[in-house]
């Protein structure tokens, strides 16, 4: 593949950033660990790395070709994708369809019901303070990100829904709700990074409701490299099991 | 007085609400109870309700001689005010001028520093959820409040914080932040209810920083019977100590 690993540039819950030749641009890699709780719960799941770097790679391309700029350049090996060396805006773009998660446990509604519209949440990114929420104008008092960078956002993960909600919808699976993160590149764009997989979306088959997503490890509902296979084959139409 | 109370409506942490013979109006009597952290601490505060009826009676005429409609029809007793019969809307809105309490929390930040501008944020008014912030869309998409309601008492708490901003500043006092609650009245308008009191604002003393607000209880910083006597004398220049 020709992209040599330079120094460990950060090591996170899911995925590795490693430097590379080329100043501007990085290695991500990602690991087969599942955490849950902020870290407090993990797992090592069998073709989890492989199947969420091919997963984030392909859905790249899919909002790509809808006119949304990410951080990808290229995947270069079954866990590894060459992404432009951005710096992340500490703010989490998460995007809900329907009733869920921290949403539902937070204001005390059951899980389910289908929101009349797309609701669009921000959190500040830090573990050490448990990501917590904010309002829209929060980054921006305290710096953490410009105003059209918020717009720019919330714009965006809005048009990413409408691909990923079409693309996942095609495939008899209702995208519940995810995260985004965005980066700024070194000429001043604000691109997409980070991932997309099922361990920062929810996802339930239609009609049954089973969950396809990374709910399975923290709730115990089953076996999550199974869970992670059939969203890939569903994707891929290839089977990665034994 | 001419109001007799009726059956007892509600009793809240602070107050309590009674029937009067007019269908339309209720009377809040305010108690010398305070309570923090959701109720957990508790203790009685000597001339606390009528410190609180008072400065809220006072605050109340001060913002509707700036136009701002509220649900107090007239102070009728040291603890007593005679109040239309509001349908309490379930956001609190708070607005910040300064970074303390729960917001410097939740973001890691010190206490004390001017934001560039006030910040609105929402709450969702729920005790067994321990008052959950959400934002402004929030409430509109769970039928908690419509579209125009939240901007109504988004405009009106701006409005509000620049009367009282004014109002304390005068007097020697920083509005630091400070919580409002709206109701709807029989014939479907949206007025300022509830309260304005130390126990729901933060006031710093410019230039030394003294808390004159309900912090002096939560964080035991000496009485709070004194420290809202302090603010009592600042507003009607009458001491009520002994």
């Amino acid at each position: 593949m020709g992209i040599e690993r330079g120094a460990l540039r950060y090591e996170g819950k899911s995925k590795r950033v490693w430097a590379t030749s080329d100043p501007g641009r990085v290695l991500l890699e990602f690991k087969d660990d599942a955490t849950a709780f902020n870290g407090v719960k993990k797992a090592q799941i069998t073709d989890k790395g492989r199947i969420n770097c091919a997963l984030s790679a392909w859905l790249f391309e899919r909002v790509a070709d809808c006119g949304v700029r990410h951080h990808m350049v290229e995947k270069v090996s079954q866990t590894e994708m060459l992404c432009l060396d951005v710096e992340i805006i500490p703010v989490e773009v998460v995007i809900r369809n329907f009733i869920a998660g921290s949403f539902a446990k937070r204001y005390g509604i059951p899980e389910g019901a289908r929101l009349p519209r797309p609701l669009v949440e921000f959190f500040y990114k830090s573990d050490a303070l448990n990501d917590p929420l904010m309002g829209a104008d929060v980054p921006v008092l305290m710096g953490w990100a410009r105003g059209w960078e918020m717009a720019l956002m919330s714009e965006q993960a809005l048009h990413v829904n409408e691909i990923l909600g079409s693309f996942w919808g095609d495939l008899g699976v209702d995208l519940v709700d995810f995260k985004l993160e965005f980066g700024r590149t070194a000429d001043g764009r604000v691109v997409l990074a980070d991932e997309i997989t099922p361990d920062g979306s929810r996802l339930w088959e239609k009609g049954t409701g089973r969950k396809l997503d990374k709910d399975v490890f923290r709730r115990d509902l089953g076996d999550l490299t199974d869970t992670y296979r059939e969203v890939y084959r569903r994707v891929f139409g290839v089977d990665l099991g034994a």
